[in-house]
């Protein structure tokens, strides 16, 4: 029976995640599933729908800022102390096209008292990288799971 | 009738705004109407529902973020010449929620050869700017009208 | 006789530009020039000097942010509230050369709280923009000038 | 005696490296040193001397820049193709001391056609981060070393 500390934070890092996503409408709506899940990490996968294209045809880019920053939530609560975003950037290093299988990667670049750093890169099926994202968290007061 | 330049860039941007618009499965998903557009800037608005909520009950980042975006594209397209994003940032001054009328006004800071920097301003109803928005614009070939 | 709060913030303004004019080696070594102060903006200028080139022979990207950087400061600080910096970004249109004559110009973009977004830029003397930078500032306790 | 493609591309990032400090007067004025290059990759030091610091007494935000501004030059020139930055930004997660010895280590996230992405990070001698850096480069016609 597992009882170490580092299991412990796994295993809250993972309880997290599963309340957060039962609550998650908007990952649900855009069919985004979480594939990993660790203290400071989380990796999501989504494929690229018809609707989520701009009128030029290629992925919007609302949609994969939208994939990047629902990994950075993941990672940057998965210490089950509230964290929001104060502010992110993206760069499109490639276009994102229907029908691709999109996996966005969040790991934890810097993390010291209330504040939180995390980088997101988003890769598609053929490892191309669509998106790199960086996140900036700040903790709130509270938990996202209450007494876990 | 009018003939003047001035006002053959202003018609011309309506008319690219209105295609663009049509194709735009995203905003009508969303809800964002067009209320503003000029060449090189657009106005927008997208009330808050409750399905774009994150898991703290406040408005998601990436849904000010594609209302931001789309502010961005309607403004860098205006010149009928295909426009995209090379990248962008976000800040978020205050938490949108739900019930909120946004603003997304996107301004032209600068255009230079094929390169453009738009800034948007996401407010609520009570004026507080809820997101700060800067994107970077590369126009590539091609017209978003043909044959205006 | 000034009294009115408006014109004390002025006031309140240029004294402590003066300070930390007076202390700021960094402004005195690079031949920065304060030519303007309010609460919440600042002006400032610099001659692009041999040394402030880079390998290219183009103005060194470091030099035009230590610039903007620079006017960013002293106008996050012009209330006689500490402000730091927590982080930047800057875009550089066009190139500097050596002998331009640069304007970094502040202006307050955002402020509540603890938290600020300043927006500056820096033009040329023809008025061509060399660098769009933007910061963002938290205040700390303690004030600049002491019993003002 | 080496003739493989890849000790020819780390020997060519050398000599570019070289070449560049040679007339890198800024580098030389502000004590930067290169501890080590190869392609894509460069890290440099610094040591924190009493002017790079602003009028709280800490390390000028412009002086981190600039160092990691440095970093991501030599690492983004190292295929000896002219490479220019078109922008950046820079998180300061904690305040760089008078008497710290400053490490600067580029390493490259993206290239692509005429497009780099580029991550630094600075760290103090305590491996405490200072400042976490994105550029964004393009190349440009020319070499930098010519006929290497």
């Amino acid at each position: 029976m597992p009882d170490s500390t580092a299991l412990n934070e796994q295993q809250l890092a993972e309880m997290v995640a599963r309340q957060m996503y039962e609550r998650d409408n908007n990952s649900h709506a855009l069919g985004i599933a979480i594939d990993g899940i660790a203290p400071g990490y989380a990796r999501l996968s989504m494929r690229v729908r018809k609707e989520m294209l701009n009128s030029h045809g290629m992925l919007h880019g609302g949609m994969s800022f939208t994939l990047a920053d629902t990994a950075f939530a993941y990672a940057c609560n998965s210490y089950n102390l509230n964290a929001v975003a104060t502010g992110c950037d993206i760069i499109y290093p490639a276009a994102g096209r229907e029908g691709d299988l999109l996996t966005a990667e969040a790991v934890e670049r810097h993390l010291a008292g209330r504040t939180g750093i995390y980088d997101v890169t988003v890769t598609n099926q053929d490892g191309e990288v669509i998106a790199l994202f960086r996140g900036r968290s700040r903790h709130l007061p509270g938990t996202v799971v209450p007494n876990p």
